[in-house]
């Protein structure tokens, strides 16, 4: 057979690091498209002068245009099978993609575990994007859970340890970065990381009803292969599920409305998808902020934040029996950095 | 509250400066979006060959890009709690925006008016539009009801006084444009500045059934935030909004049949989105020949054009009381650039 | 009138050579747009760093950005008052398009025949693709049916001899290219021209559900201006009718996994839309090999494909009566090069 079947969990092996194909060259159609797509207002990522002038040679591609375009890759060979992407740990973001870059994802087999149904089995992944220099941009752990060929198979059980958050010392911030000269008026809102409080939750207002052809365009675009976004057929309801990753992008975006100086991603702590989101959902977004910390720059503080999709309100994440409430469609948690 | 809630009414001071936030850099991304929102065929925006070939640099970014960046980042210091965007006036086009500049906007309040419900008021700002450089690319008169917090705050009253029509006069040719060696054939029609005239009417044949992915692509890519053109819980109807611009936009590039030589928009003398566009709402354009003149390079004219964005037949404008009949969208009154 | 009425069939003669307006720079907004619009994946046109591995300068712009562009210049005079779109011959593409090319386009009529009912003629065009330098960088002839003014007018009957293929002597491999460094992994699947059988047929397995939005966010790309694609008013049924290039290019994007490695299309044989396609179709593809070939590199093969896109199953074309099945929207026949 000439296509590409997909691996199954028994095809996986303890350290084994899968090459993933299609090396992509970004640029300013992705970013202008990424802007088309979101409502993206961070203006570190919309000016190229404003970028200079908190150090940087130029407006670097979105932080989440890296990791759609890292992880998309890494579909056809990770989660072409998977029957749930579980979860997320240990990311960060290494180095800043400039336009022009060209990126392509390596993921090393972390841990092996078969689920007690036997009829599937997770897999964790440390999966790391290059650049064209061969230099690291991002890395992040992911786990899926993903359809056994035979069930007689057995596979030995490694499960990773891994860090519930990633340590603030180990954030790294981009070469040249410093907030001392930060342009509040023009970022678009006056909050320093100083007027955060821990446990504090911000409610971002604004909300997008999801359409189909904006969440393929976006899929496309990250040359994400995974049927279920693109292929009524594939569901029996005849719904496209919307990729993780546009819901993601979706929330980051609106929580500008509060959170505009939270301007670089730098950690991927966890993640949950914690409900399917489809075509006609009006998607909000709210935060809480789960810790703060200092970096190696003065002027350059990190927030640790919860970043929730849902279709209804701010605040709500959980009911009595501690499961994800049936609304909530991301439940996030990441560093980001902030004037201080 | 960490968001932004909007400016009411008695938040405005008559001469006071807003700047805006969320500076832009645009470029070849933008205009490749451009071309897949609108029908968007003039030459002089489509290709490097041509622009160079009428004694510019290079193809700069279609005029009505620069509007809507520069448009778009008023709306969350102007029009989040707009009622309804009123009018336009004054509006001219400076210089050229070229790929890879960077805009940003300040508006000035000229205006203020409690209206006779005391539970609006209207206001007038003048919008400038500028680049990396410092210098003014584009600025215009708009005027919106935006709704007062409380109804008892007496705000003095100043309505300013504004042209009807930009003076021919002022209009200002881009440095070095010259439609001496003008290609009719490449810009895909013969006629000249001199074969239109006043009071000819010109039906553009062409339409588009508009979608909601498009209309928000495109809100969404001048990072306009109103929340009512992206949210179906914002209007009891469970419409979207399509932002007025969007249809300025479709309407112009409609009007290439039959104006493919109006390469230039200049100015902005008035405007009025007549009845409001949905998604599935099939748009035609028609335009008016209002006026011609000279202008200070010999091979360039201008003519003033009212362009007509509808749901109806071309020629059609008012009903027998004088108001716009209701498959009216847009009555958009202009300066352009043609080769004499 | 200053509108396009279109060409009637006695408005073309013999040897005639049309000079279509509009030119376009097309460049990497283009790119993003393409793989934003298609499942679009080959290597060579996805990233620099591996098209500079195979001996180009970089990634040049799709074989079929090409293509629609050129074709998109044609509409208004060659198509808009065609009746059917009726085939392809000889098309060759002599030279890549690079980001910041400048292309427009010429059709030279080659072929007029009345059809028997004498209200329509078909016409053939010859179709040349012409950069910034004056390079011609793809060839085609096309032949639609026309509706004719009036029926009493006699026109000259010339039927052009076409090529049932291109003979693979005359194909074209870009300077430069040498597959002999080709990174299988990072191209995606490791199949060589010698791993093609002739006669063997691939399920490309993925399919696309098509939106509104997409198609015409393609076509207008394009600048194709045919109303039937925009205007929900065209058709008694109410439907937008798919331009058929974005057919084309969702299956030959969908063709990337069993072909991954036919990276450039270098001739068009013969084409043929079957079936008009709309949005909601879920479109799905399929190839058949015809024929193999060397071509003046050594490392480089030409493989001659059928492409198949259909809403039903693999393998099925024809019905007994040899027509098109209702559910073939495509047949494609092509060369494309692939590594040795």
């Amino acid at each position: 057979m000439k296509t590409n079947p997909g691996r199954f969990f028994e095809d996986y092996t303890l350290g084994e690091v899968i090459r993933h194909a299609v090396p992509r060259t970004v640029g300013l159609g992705e970013r202008a498209l990424y802007h088309a797509l979101y409502p993206a207002r961070g203006a570190l990522y919309s000016s190229d002068e404003f970028a200079k002038g908190v150090g940087l040679k130029a407006s670097p591609l979105d932080d989440l245009v890296a990791f759609h375009t890292v992880f998309g890759k890494t579909v056809p060979d990770i989660s072409l099978n998977a029957v749930a992407n579980l979860g997320y740990a240990e990311g960060r973001w290494l180095l800043p993609v400039w336009p022009g870059d060209t990126l392509r994802s390596e993921s090393e087999v972390i841990g092996l575990k078969e689920t007690s149904s036997g009829a599937t089995g997770v897999v964790w992944v440390r999966t790391r994007g290059i650049n064209q220099h061969g230099d690291v941009v991002l890395e992040y752990v992911r786990w899926v859970m993903v359809r056994k060929r035979r069930r007689e198979v057995v596979v030995p059980v490694h499960v990773p340890e891994l860090a519930s958050v990633v340590d603030p010392g180990a954030l790294v911030v981009p070469e040249g970065l410093d907030f001392s000269c930060y342009d509040f008026g023009l970022a678009g809102e006056g909050h320093r990381w100083g007027d955060y409080a821990v446990g504090e939750v911000i409610d971002h207002v604004d909300a997008v009803t999801v359409e189909e052809a904006e969440h393929m365009l976006a899929t496309r675009l990250w040359q994400n292969t995974a049927k279920v976004h693109f292929d009524v057929t594939q569901r029996e309801d005849g719904k496209r599920l919307i990729y993780g990753g546009h819901v993601i992008s979706l929330a980051r975006s609106l929580s500008f409305n509060g959170l505009a100086n939270a301007q670089m991603i730098v950690a991927l702590n966890a993640g949950a998808h914690a409900n399917p989101c489809f075509a006609g959902d009006t998607v909000r977004a709210w935060s809480e902020v789960l810790d703060r910390a200092e970096t190696t720059v003065p002027s350059v503080g990190a927030l640790r934040l919860r970043l929730v999709a849902t279709r209804g309100k701010a605040g709500e994440l959980r009911g009595g029996d501690g499961k994800y409430l049936p609304e909530v469609l991301l439940d996030l948690d990441y560093w980001a950095l902030v004037p201080r």
